[in-house]
Parts: C-alpha cells; sequence; structure tokens
C-alpha cells in the first residue's frame, strides 16, 4: 500500500517532526511502499501535485535535520473543503478521489488544526458513502494549542518556549533605565489565551513578571485596564503586560475588519492600541512589542519535548491508519504532571473539527489580570528540554527539499 | 586602590560579560580593593548611588551567568554630560569627582556607545584639568556597530546571530502557502545599517534570501524600490526584505518628530510604511515584521565570540587603566578573517565620542539593494559559537541582582 502525508494551517516548529514520525513509521512497516507527500496540503492532491518522500528525505542525517527545521516542508494551505452538498462540491470530492486512487493511496495524514481537522472528517465521510476503504487519519498542531479532547497539541510546547524565553528577555531589557515604563507584549491567540498565559511558567524561574496576563477568557475592560496599570506602577518600575492579540476591548476600534477563508477575522494592533490608551491616560513612558511569526517558527529554541512528542504522534497515526481506523485524530491524554506522563489515544476527529478549547476559566485569577498556579503545573512539562540544533557558519542548518523533487 | 565600572545606552547581550570582564581581572590584580557598580550610568555616581559588586557577584557560577544574561545588571541611563563650560556644568562635574574621591577610586569604566565615549572623554578631559589622577577608560558596546577605529562593537555579533537565525526562520515561515507574498523585516539600525546588513551572511549557508536589503547609507527611493520588488517577486514566490529602521523614504513621512536627550529622532514604522507602499503599489499578499528589543536582548542565542570578546576587552580595560591610561577607549582590530584573528587596543576616546562608523559604501550592491560577498567574509566570524546558555525549568536562567545590595 502506498500513504500520503500533508501539511496545512500555520507553520510550527513540531509540523516536520509529525512529518519524520510519519515518514519513519512507513519505512519500518514492510507493508507500506511509496509514501507521498503532498504539496501545499489538500491542494497538492487536488492538482495531482505529489513528490515522493524517499526522495526527498534520503538519509538518516535528512530525518534529523528535517525534524529541527521550522515551518512546513511540503507547504501549506488554508483551503476550506466545501460541505459535500454544496453546488459543484462532488467533482472536487471525486478530484481528491481520482488522485489517491491512481497512486494507490490507502492512507491520507492531515496535519493540522481543527480547520484541517475538519478536511480530515469530510473526507473520511465521503469515503465511507462511497464504499472507499482509504482511511483518513489527523494528526494534531497548532501552536494556539486550541484543539478539544487532546491535552495539547504538538507545536504549542516550542510556541511557549519561545514565549517564556522571550518575555524574559524582555523583562530584563525593560528595567534598565530609571525611568518609570510599561512594556506591552502582544501574543498570539485570537480566541484562546493558551500562549499568552503560558508566560506564567517564568515564575518558576522566580520572575514576578508578566505583572499582567490578558486572554480572550478574561472579561477586558478598559477601565479595569487602566486601574491594573496604575496599582502596577505603584509597586514596580517597569510593569510587564502580557496580552493575547484576540482580546476584546470592548467598543475600540481595532480591527481590520478583514476575513480569512475560514471567517476568521485578521486581528491586528491590540498592543498598539493598548499603547495608545496607556500613553494617552496614564502619560508615562509605554511601548509594544508583537513576538509576530517569530513564536511559530523559532525552532532555534523548540522544546525537545514537544518535537518529540510531535514525531510519536505521527509514528502512532501510522499504525491507526493500519489497524484500519480512519476519521480518526490521534490525541495526548496526560496521566501525571509530575512526574509528566501522556499517553496518544485515538479519537472520533468530528470530536475536534471546527471546535476549539479555550483556557480553563477556573485557571484565571477572579481579578481577571493573572492565571493561577495550577496553569504554571500544566505549562512547565511542555517546555522541558533543548534539540541539539545542528548549527553551520553560527547559524542553524534547515533542510532544505532539493531541487531534484520539484 | 578601588574602581567603578558603569554601562550604559541601549542593553545588549554583550554588555554584562564586559562588566564581567573587569570584575575579573580586578579580583586578579593584588593592588585592586573595592570594585564598585554604579546604578544607571554615570547617574549613580551623581546621586552616589554604589554597589560593592564583591557582594552582588559572589562566586564563580555567578560570573558565569551574568556574563550569559541579557541587559544591564547595573541598570543603564541616557544622560548626556553638559559641556564643562555650560552654565552650571562645573557643580555637576564637582559632585561626580566628589562621590570618585570619597569611594577612593582611582579608576572609572564606562561600557557603552559613542555618548558614553562622549563622557569618558569629558570626564577625562576635566580630571586632567583639574590635576585628578583618577583614570578614565571606555570600554565599547553597541548592537549598531557603528563606533569608529574599532573592527566591531561588543553586542553586535550575537545582535547579527539573532538576525540571521530569526530572518532564516522568517524565510522558512514565509515560504509555506501557495500565493506570491512580500515579507518586509525592519531591523535596527538609525544611522548605520551593519545590523540589516548582517542578514547577508544567510548567503552562506545557501538561503538566497533575503532578496533585497536597505540600509541607511544606500540612496532609498520609493520608486527603486517598487521596481526591486517588482523584479523580485517574477523571481520568487515569497520576497523577502531587510530593511534598517533608518533608511530615507524621502518626502514620505512615517516619522513621529520626537527627539531623544541626544537629539536622536526616534524613529518608527518604516517596515510598516514600506508595507503599505507595498499593497497600494503592487497589491500582492504583504507583511512586515519588526524585530524590536528582541534583537538586542536575546541571549539565549548569543554568540560565543561575542561574548568571549567582551569579556576580554573588559579585562584589558582594567589593563590600560593599571599603565596609568586616561582617555582611552579598548577597540579591535582585525588581523584577518580567515583565521578570524583580532588584537585588542588603546585609542584616544575623542576618536570614538560622538562619531559613528558607517557601512561602507564599497560593499553596496551598485543597484543599492544588496551587498557584496565582503560583507559576509567581515560579518561570519562575529557570530560563530554558542555559549552553554544555563536552563532552569526549560528557560534560560538569569543572573539577578539579590535584593540584599539594593
Amino acid at each position: 500500500m502506498n500513504i500520503v502525508v500533508a501539511q496545512s494551517g500555520g507553520p510550527t516548529c513540531a509540523i516536520n517532526a509529525s512529518l519524520v514520525g510519519v515518514f519513519k513509521q512507513a519505512l519500518q512497516t514492510p507493508s507500506i511502499d511509496a509514501v507521498f507527500g503532498s504539496i501545499n496540503g489538500i491542494e497538492g492532491i487536488i492538482n495531482d501535485d505529489l513528490v515522493d518522500l524517499k526522495r526527498v528525505i534520503r538519509t538518516n542525517g535528512d530525518m534529523e535535520l528535517l525534524r529541527q527545521t521550522p515551518s512546513t516542508v511540503l507547504g501549506s494551505c488554508r483551503y476550506k473543503l466545501p460541505d459535500i452538498n454544496e453546488n459543484g462540491a462532488t467533482e472536487l470530492y471525486e478530484k481528491i478521489m481520482d488522485c489517491l486512487n491512481k497512486h494507490r493511496i490507502e492512507a491520507f495524514f492531515y496535519i493540522g488544526g481543527n480547520d484541517s481537522m475538519d478536511t480530515v472528517e469530510k473526507l473520511s465521510r465521503y469515503g465511507n458513502e462511497i464504499g472507499s476503504s482509504i482511511r483518513f487519519v489527523g494528526i494534531p498542531k497548532t501552536i494556539d494549542n486550541d484543539l478539544p479532547v487532546t491535552d495539547h497539541t504538538p507545536g504549542f510546547g516550542s510556541a511557549a518556549k519561545y514565549v517564556c524565553t522571550t518575555v524574559q528577555e524582555i523583562i530584563r531589557d525593560s528595567s534598565v533605565y530609571s525611568i518609570d515604563s510599561v512594556t506591552i507584549i502582544e501574543i498570539m491567540g485570537r480566541h484562546a489565551g493558551w500562549l499568552a498565559a503560558s508566560s506564567c511558567a517564568l515564575r518558576a524561574n522566580g520572575e514576578i513578571a508578566p505583572h499582567l496576563i490578558y486572554l480572550p477568557e478574561s472579561d477586558f475592560s478598559v477601565e479595569r485596564f487602566l486601574e491594573d496599570v496604575r496599582c502596577e506602577r505603584a509597586k514596580h518600575k517597569a510593569v510587564i503586560i502580557a496580552v493575547s492579540e484576540g482580546i476584546d476591548p470592548g467598543d475600540i476600534n481595532f480591527r481590520s475588519g478583514a476575513e480569512d477563508t475560514f471567517g476568521h477575522k485578521y486581528l491586528s494592533g491590540i498592543g498598539k492600541t493598548l499603547e495608545g490608551i496607556v500613553r494617552e491616560n496614564i502619560g508615562c513612558k509605554v511601548r509594544s512589542i508583537e513576538l509576530n511569526v517569530m513564536q511559530r517558527c523559532s525552532s532555534h529554541i523548540c522544546s525537545k519535548t514537544d518535537i518529540d512528542e510531535a514525531e510519536r504522534i505521527g509514528s502512532e497515526a501510522v499504525k491507526a491508519a493500519l489497524d484500519g481506523r480512519s476519521g480518526v485524530t490521534l490525541v495526548f491524554r496526560r496521566i501525571s504532571d509530575k512526574p509528566y506522563v501522556v499517553t496518544i489515544e485515538c479519537c472520533d476527529t468530528s470530536l475536534l473539527a471546527n471546535k476549539e478549547k479555550f483556557f480553563p476559566r477556573s485557571w484565571i485569577c477572579d481579578s481577571g489580570n493573572q492565571v493561577t498556579d495550577k496553569a504554571i503545573d500544566y505549562f512547565l512539562p511542555l517546555i522541558q528540554g533543548e534539540v541539539n540544533i545542528a548549527m553551520k557558519n553560527g547559524m542553524p542548518l534547515h533542510f532544505m527539499m532539493g531541487a531534484q523533487v520539484k
């Protein structure tokens, strides 16, 4: 049998590790012949744009390098598969099945977030309807950590490790001058505040900052925010604030209004907005810093736990397909925090598709501007360990797909 | 004899390593008794706010941790010492000498950039005039690499290593989708483009991007910029542009107009400005990323060469003071690129004070949008090697000044 793997959604540090997990497990499985990679997610299958991964990943060295290379080696997409009942959808689904059948593909692995799980779910349902034996299996991935069922998502631990490391450096940077200041750090997270919340892990190393943490899950009001800032300024010379990009400041207009193909609003500028509010109302030195795409692609400071788990969950996905499972997604179940133990299980993809998991209300302090120590216990295991990054000329070495295959 | 060391200007990854260099050399010098640290640069001497560094840095472990902790452990300032002839200046200079004499300080070490060298120069001139034997010695520091005479400045190598590492990760991040895009990366550098130019070192690792590099030293015009972008878009799906914050886009108004105490304009937003220009005139997907303060404080990816050299130049400063030198600054002279050999020498501080060194015109391509391979030879040695960063709970451990001393 042949298999195909595709990557979808926003880049992470761990999505290539999951691909390596699929690839390695396939190599160890005598019944699997070709391992195809689909270029730009599902688009590669629609357009019959596949590569033979054995020609791309040739050595153990290639595998190790790819494991620690950020972003998606096969490219990605934000393609929304229409519902099968929509006009013209049948042709598209047939095109996909034609491509899979043409290459004798019996299992499709999709590494992605809740939108990608929607694709897995739709394809497995369609496959069932037409009596196809092709298995569709989801492998979770997102720095947002917003997938339900699973304890956490591959990619999140590395993003959180980058956030903690960088916020700590910004704390050092912010406290050098004798004049008081406020620093606002804008962290990714449209609806779920996991990543901004993860900065609380710095408390385990004796940091007091970030003094304030605002998440989309906390009720935000500009009045209370200004009160919080004034209160922290009375206690600290350099006030550090971590804020999710997706907090709702009420009627203040800061959204661009544009929407992507999944109907998400492009958010930008909450950091700049709050900076302006502090300057206007408090009048102290204030700056805002956007961690931007660096928080999803900074492999040089990735979490070893994250990368290892991402590979493992990729391997387990292959085993699930070989067991005949389809329309399933692999998930982590945490057995304990200390020692950190997780198992990998299968769950129905429909439980994850298009669904979001929010930061627990019970881990947000009553004040709405901080998170509890329970969150630290949750985050810490996910950021443990460093990968031995291959360096060349003083810079990390990245795996690059050779010209021979495209 | 007693000595005092102070840190000034913007934070870097290497300024604490130079302080460790001064401290270590002092410990090894029997004639030196107390080593004071001045809180917030020269302000600490004006306000008699000194700490006994032997009470702060107690062990070899402390020294190693401080060496790899970003920003200035003693705090910093942007204090401009008035000219001695200015009204009321004499009282200030007397206050400084009073503090130094009170603590029997015979040598003052100032770690900083060209503004700080102005302070060293003024104080040593004043000391000469009044017949003081106190020695004033400058230790260079700036991520901008814009000090004359010295081959490069401590702090720059680590900043350049961060820039290269991060730009490479952004390159990976930018190329995942099938649609064309332009990514503009704004890098620090008001008048001198060294840091933005350093991204060219990625070519040593086979990267083609950044496809365009714009420096304050190159003649920038919006028309040529748009032409450049159109030309690169014809060749590459994801165009990557590195741009110094200080390039002059001509009559487009993007400056805030505010000035700091040294008369520098606060610049912001060239990335956002160019993003808007591309969107309006070309209409493709475009985003801008500001590397912000992370480029000066990301010790977790600092250059071992930089940190080691910063420590060495601190030690050499103490030796120079012991030799009776005053009004001097320690500088690097490069003997060769391959193998990389530098010596440390003394030069008159007046040669550096308030002066800037620009990126050589001869290393800018005729097109004005790239730099030559000669620049790669210059940059590569400065970013070599990684420091074995102490980690705790999955995050870098930072040295923090104990509560007992403040």
